[in-house]
């Protein structure tokens, strides 16, 4: 940690905060300048309170050197990780297309769904029986019973299953109906009694990205997951607010190569929800992979016009069937397989 | 409902969103305009799912008429709602400081602390026994101790107590505790279980503006507590997340009037965690209560150097006394008590 | 125009808008809905004042239904623009790929810059002699013998130049100098007079994106350009300011496809400024060509580290030699050429 | 300057950092930690081209220690500088409104605001003949005569005026009208030709704040003008552009009591253009009072719903009078006069 000290202090207070760097158990170094005085403070910062030495009187700014996460971290463990999502890989060498309707509807809807995921060559599906939705008056999802016309549906073509979790008290039905993946939502990303909760489980998790989430927000929330022992994480970017108001979000691409130096886990793209319309997802998806993403997260339903929710950010199953082979185009440039 | 479609838009397809808005159980009328047909579709727009119109090929775009929110607006109810916080009127005439410590840490400080918060005036307190913290490795609050510290230091001076409520599962606690008031963060604004599970309550609900919330987002966020029952909601702006990172937050004074005037429900400013520097804390309470909240949430701490968490945020006890007076000078010049 | 009235509007209020949409040259239609009124006003509403109505005590909210924007839009010309850059075609088939360093440092500097730019493949060249820096105590620039140096390096290898005015006092000397591009910085995106002065000229205008620009206050920029004459307008997607500090801006994707549909104008991306570092700028170009762009600004240097600015940006000639091979392959899955 | 190492950096790696910081003139030191190398260069690094070591492979993280302004700071001039504008002083103790309409539209129109923001006190004058509207087809302002128009009718009362000027060939025509202090728009805050020009008057200059200005970048804007001479700068806070839309912009009041600790010079206030709605400049208006500014810009129109821009924004003669007296109060709180 690095301490800049105002202009003006002095010498009695330079001795006060080196006194109070040694008091927290660092080593205090002093460099003059010919306008500053910096000290140093050696040792392990991650556990001092914020706002430690910005109290003090003599203190200009305070620069941390380390970064505040430890696990999820590149230098935790410099290799990929590959996440084995009940026999599919995420996270190696293969792109992971995880496709499926916004929100399950009925058995006759998951069905077709799985069927058109499956036959567009895609190897997890996706799907909503929870639904976080801005207003109270409109649809929720189905709840249960949602869970168990999913699953049937997926079994049929051994696509493991990706599903919201948003209350804590919902986790041991998520076990018990064979939920392959948590997904945990933008909303969700510092719930951190649910982050805590999740690390303690042995399932794969995706943590979206806040909506104005930093990298080190999302790293920490991850980190929080990590803490409790779960280390099976997937980071899904998904568009962050900006002042822009033409398209839901903005698809933070340059999130990908960042994430990909400072972790060693698995990071995947949501095209659907990030620009909010169905005929921007092929563009979008298409820069998902060729930015490096290890997956997509891409709405399909049997027939969008129809859906419940979000009509008109679903891909039908042509569309998706179509999108598939541009994409697989790119991961090969890339030395990837789709 | 007001949609607008393409220009080379055909007579069959204007139909089609005719039908459609029929089959929806709304009433449509067409404008012809110059360079666009212009459809109305008549009728309580806000049960329809978002992108039922958007995906028919004719549209071009669609503007809702109605405001999403119902219960929380000023046209469901005109006059102010005044809240009874176990005594203290929130919303109505007077301006209420509610100040207290960002963490509880021990039975002293918080004796302390109720002590300062009283003889500077206050009349109600705040404090954390649960921390929603960024980092995993820092300090998370007392828990189920730190509340009863609260409330025996608050109760010496009949000062009700504010505490934040992240996790579902603690809500027993808290009303057994006696907690006066539950906050719930920026971060849970948009945690829709946890809004619900509040919205069954009889306490009043502080209900801080998530960190990218936009007014309607944090209005919605309201509806929801308020669609289970509970209307004793406050607002609290808190600062919102920005490009610039010279301060922690914006402190976005520009919500309060538009506040007042979309909500018959109070609203209150918390302008030590928007500026993050107890420096720019007597500047930013002045301009709130010019601004015309009805309330500051103020940290103070017996010895803000010494503080667990934020400790170069808080006032110190004398800070308070003093700003007290200025606060209560202007709160006089817009016709008001403190 | 829609113009939604407030619940309690009287009919005396009602007529006083009928009235002025009639004074003001259009026609009002009225629909009368369960909850408010909605007053039609048909007619050219691009001439209007903002706040024409919304200073009227009965008015809730105006929605424009036509764009702003006319000779730079879709609507006005359907067809994909093609711009003749001194004989190489910008925004038709070919992705373009634009290359040079930041700044013009020295003859010798330009000459391998030339050199390696033309031998990647590339066949524009772009170039500072003008520098918008935001200190006022680093280099600004060569300034008029900068230009003479990049024309002479460029010629060599027929590569058209692309570089930035500043200053309105300046064109004269661009012209004389033979600058094949002139490109318009995105600090002086809504320098309107400088706008309009490019726009008399028969020159190609790179229009770079606002910091925090929208799609619609850019769209509208570029029809400043247009209605003066010059229609030969590039769009230049550059990063976004948000929160985000990882990275220097936010390279925002989105914004091709949704150009791409609002203007028949070419759209190109700079992923050098977008990202700030050179080690982003492969993964960031693959997903601008991926996305659909029409071309691509790269920053490249003959020895990046003894760069006189932006010295962690550049591409070395080796670097974008390699990087061509995989955006030229990504082209040839979009069916373009490169 | 601070320069961290990667955690494996070499000891060459160390050595050419050191080799590079004693190249360029400073001094280096070193300070070994448990997990990073940090390196110290002493000097003035404010001459420096960025970058100059972020391209180096062994470094992780590059922390400027110096502020890059000088004469504009604090630490150059301890003492509040106050501004004499033609004989009335901004900046001092007494807080200065200016007031006056969007646009110059006639003789009539200027005498009868001239009279209006005599009558309600204020002691300055502001218009504006040349107006950067964001349509080309909307009205441009009146130009030359409408300079004339505001000169003739200010005079009566001897208001000192101010006007935007967006043109470097529009500054003779300035000097020669009499602008007493010229306005430097948002849209031109970082163009620095423009500054550089104004820089090298004996006029007071308001500068207003960029949409997604940065402090710093303000401060730097700044610093191009009291580089070239002229000190006589005056800032302006007239909102910025976040995620809301539910208003224009997002006042920042934040930034008044940064400003004033940063720099020497007057900060002002413009509530009109913030949040774009007269019923929201009363509210506004007090809380800029109450933060600290210095003064405030107000857009008053004789006849607001006849104004021919942003006729939803101007407050009438009477509604400035009114909202007078209350700052006047809450001025005087602070200790102030107005």
């Amino acid at each position: 940690m690095i301490i800049v000290l105002k202009q003006q202090a002095s010498e009695a207070e330079i001795q006060q905060v080196l006194d109070r760097i040694e008091s927290l158990g660092l080593t205090p170094t002093v460099s003059r300048g010919a306008e500053r005085v910096v000290v140093g403070a050696i040792g392990d910062e991650r556990k001092l309170a914020e706002g430690a030495f910005e109290s003090m009187a003599a203190v200009e700014q305070v620069l941390p050197i380390l970064k505040p996460y430890k696990l999820v971290s590149r230098e935790f463990k410099a290799t990929d990780t590959v996440i084995d999502v009940s026999g599919v890989p995420l996270g190696g060498n293969a792109v992971q297309i995880i496709s499926g309707p916004c929100s399950v509807e009925s058995q006759e809807q998951m069905d077709l769904s799985a069927k058109a995921v499956h036959e567009a060559g895609c190897r997890l599906m996706r799907g909503g029986a929870f639904k976080p939705r801005t207003s109270p008056y409109t649809f929720q999802g189905l709840g249960d019973i949602g869970l168990d016309y999913f699953k049937n549906a997926a079994s049929k073509y051994n696509l493991p299953i990706v599903t919201e979790l948003m209350d804590v008290r919902k986790i041991d039905l998520f076990l018990e109906k064979g939920v392959d993946v948590i997904q945990i939502g933008t909303r969700n990303m510092q719930n951190f009694d649910l982050l805590k909760e999740v690390g303690r489980l042995d399932v794969p998790i995706i943590l979206k990205r806040g909506m104005s989430a930093t990298i080190k927000d999302w790293l920490m929330a991850a980190e929080y997951i990590a803490a409790q022992g779960n280390q099976k994480i997937i980071f899904a970017e998904r568009g962050i607010r900006t002042f822009e108001t033409y398209y839901r979000n903005v698809l933070d691409v340059t999130a990908i190569p960042v994430l990909k130096k400072e972790t060693h886990l698995p990071v995947i793209i949501d095209p659907s929800h990030a620009g909010g319309k169905a005929w921007l997802v092929p563009a979008l998806s298409r820069a998902a992979v060729a930015v490096g993403a290890d997956g997509l997260l891409i709405e399909t339903h049997p027939c969008p016009s129809e859906a419940w929710c979000d009509a008109d950010q679903a891909l039908n199953p042509e569309q998706l069937k179509t999108l598939m082979k541009d994409l697989r185009a790119i991961a090969q440039i890339l030395g990837r397989d789709l």
